[in-house]
């Protein structure tokens, strides 16, 4: 066990078991400290913001770390009022008698640094400016991101997880738990992800970000200066990444080549309900995503690859693991398809290590690791239930 | 055989037999007769520029035409000056002893109808305002081009095809000239196409116009009025295109997660080489095409669905073909991946049509069809040479 280097802070607003309608609260933690970043800058200080669910237990021995993806949150169960038309967006995962079960285990969700829900980030004040940071700030690594996750689990006293979860850019931050911490985590599950980006993960990135940096309304990331932002560009990246997100059997099923209202109408607004859905998707997440953090996310996406500073040897990178491992991959997921988590599972076993992998079949793309697909949902569930937490 | 339409005019410029480093020639058709269009709109007059490669036989029996694909021109085999860096783009299909074989067959290329490489489209005048057309011409769909182009034929006297070729939005203008004119085709030879768009392939589309649309200065259109041009959006499309022309095994295999310069530099600039290739070609493209053209050609390939009009039986609509096929599809394409030839040989087999079906592995993506794997080249080259033709 680690020491750890804070006190612990108690906790105010946890929901002990949480259903889809509890009322969460997030609060938020802050941090004075100079925070050192892999590209060697520095935060004078930062805050993260979180929500937890669920009751710590008297050993802290349950508790579980959730990391979310390019575009996720600290809101990921309950509602934050009772008008919320959505719970948090993995509600149908955390909860009470859900697979990560609130009324077994203390479940931490964050907001990563960098972010732009709460968390310092692009959006936050330049404590060294007096201004919005934009695009002064710094670029974050999934080291970085595990690097403050683990002085928020010095500060909520949590010596070691239980279980760090996560899917895509989520399951990287897992994965990266077990390398840089190994003796912090007892279960890492990854979920929908690979060990590094494959060159057309990296390609589709790029095209996302010239969409926002070219974007006139970007001002090389100070946009807030000049009053604007850059929606198009975000709007073009998320319709993009939309499509990348789904399957083509998925969206196939769903849309088809259906016309909005019947007929061809020889112009360039909606013919097809695929276009519809794709600029309602990009439109939605441009009124509520911030550019500056869209860019750094999928960054670090792209620098993610543990096994290159091993001479690309994955078993290498991962011999000083001591967590169990979930893994999981869908059949139609093509941006990071099963054949990336057998890398992960083959360098894992190489090392003698446990692994539980499920290749599931769904016809839900990348996005499946947010949906229902029942032998995703029920292994999951099982290997929870499996992990032992103290009293 | 059809009566033709117009006076055969004659070819002046056409090349005997022609290789790499044969200086051609393009010339201009002009058809002043009022051309009416699938959605009812009229061009008072247009103009087709066109190329030939090898001679028209006495008894016209051994002419062949390549469609091109979105980007394509007229510029298909040989240089324009000896300068020129590259030969048109299907140089290493056209040619004396290649598989389209000049010293056989009389090749025609023209620039669609819609183009920007010299037939009429969004660059030319506009005869009823004397100004650009620019956003006001209008839409063209895969049959208009397959009408223009029998005018063309009808000019050139060629009153049956030796065969229609074409890859990708070609492969559907030949597919489509054996359903609107079966008794002026013989073979057709449709490469990486399919018989429609899928939902993934609309969508992809879509993004790409989304990203001309919304740049502004793409004015409505009317950017030529405006002196500007929307360079940053038709950049977007290209880089995109461009990743859905090549597979990920290709893509990977020549750049990998290679880094420019050795090093990650935390910066929104190049890290990886992927991403310098991607931005040239998005840089090249957007120098030389026009974006009205781009629009125009996306939603012709978006509303090509020949099945639609037979209650998506695509037997049905191919039941009148009179025309040998001859298809084939790559293991890598994704964009048209060999199931969508496979719908067509399937139909065209149910009509007991001759078919000769290759699918190729190849790591090229859609890419292959502009490529050297040799089994197509050589199953080309073999299709070709069994056709007869007179004397």
């Amino acid at each position: 066990m680690c020491r750890l280097l804070f006190p612990p802070q108690p906790i105010r607003h946890t929901a002990m078991s949480v259903t889809s309608h509890t009322i969460v609260t997030p609060e938020t933690f802050s941090f004075d400290a100079p925070f050192t970043l892999q590209n060697g800058q520095t935060l004078p200080r930062f805050e993260l913001i979180v929500e937890t669910y669920g009751e710590l237990n008297a050993d802290k021995s349950n508790a579980v770390l959730i990391c979310h993806a390019l575009s996720g949150t600290h809101h990921a169960a309950g509602r934050h009022s009772a008008d919320d038309k959505y719970p948090g967006w993995w509600d149908n995962m955390i909860g009470a008698g859900k697979p990560i079960d609130t009324d077994k285990f203390f479940v931490v969700a964050l907001n990563n640094l960098g972010g732009c829900a709460g968390s310092t980030g692009p959006l936050s004040t330049n404590p060294e400016t007096g201004r919005q940071y934009g695009a002064d700030f710094p670029m974050m690594t999934v080291s970085d991101w595990v690097k403050s996750q683990a002085l928020l689990a010095d500060r909520l006293g949590i010596a070691q997880w239980a279980a760090v979860v996560g899917g895509s850019l989520g399951g990287m931050q897992a994965l990266q738990w077990t390398m840089d911490f190994p003796e912090r985590v007892r279960h890492a599950l990854v979920i929908a992800s690979a060990p590094r980006l494959s060159t057309q993960n990296i390609a589709f990135n790029d095209v996302a970000r010239q969409a926002i940096l070219t974007d006139p309304d970007f001002h090389e990331g100070h946009y807030a200066q000049h009053g604007t932002k850059p929606r198009r560009g975000l709007r073009i990246a998320r319709m993009m990444g939309h499509i990348t997100y789904l399957a083509e059997h998925g969206l196939g099923k769903k849309f088809g080549r259906t016309l909005r209202d019947g007929s061809l109408h020889y112009h360039y607004d909606v013919d097809f309900e695929v276009e519809s859905y794709l600029r309602y998707q990009g439109d939605k997440f441009a009124d509520r995503f911030d550019a500056n953090t869209y860019l750094l996310m999928t960054k670090a996406l792209d620098y993610f690859d543990p096994a290159a500073e091993y001479g690309n040897d994955l078993q290498a990178a991962l011999s000083r693991v001591q967590a169990d491992f979930f893994v999981a991959s869908f059949s139609t997921d093509w941006r990071f398809p099963p054949a990336r988590s057998h890398e992960l599972v083959k360098a894992l076993v190489a090392n003698r290590k446990n692994v539980q992998y499920i290749e599931v079949e769904s016809v839900h793309g990348h996005d499946a690791f947010l949906m229902e697909d029942k032998p995703y949902i029920e292994g999951v569930r099982a290997y929870m239930r499996n992990i032992k937490v103290g009293s």
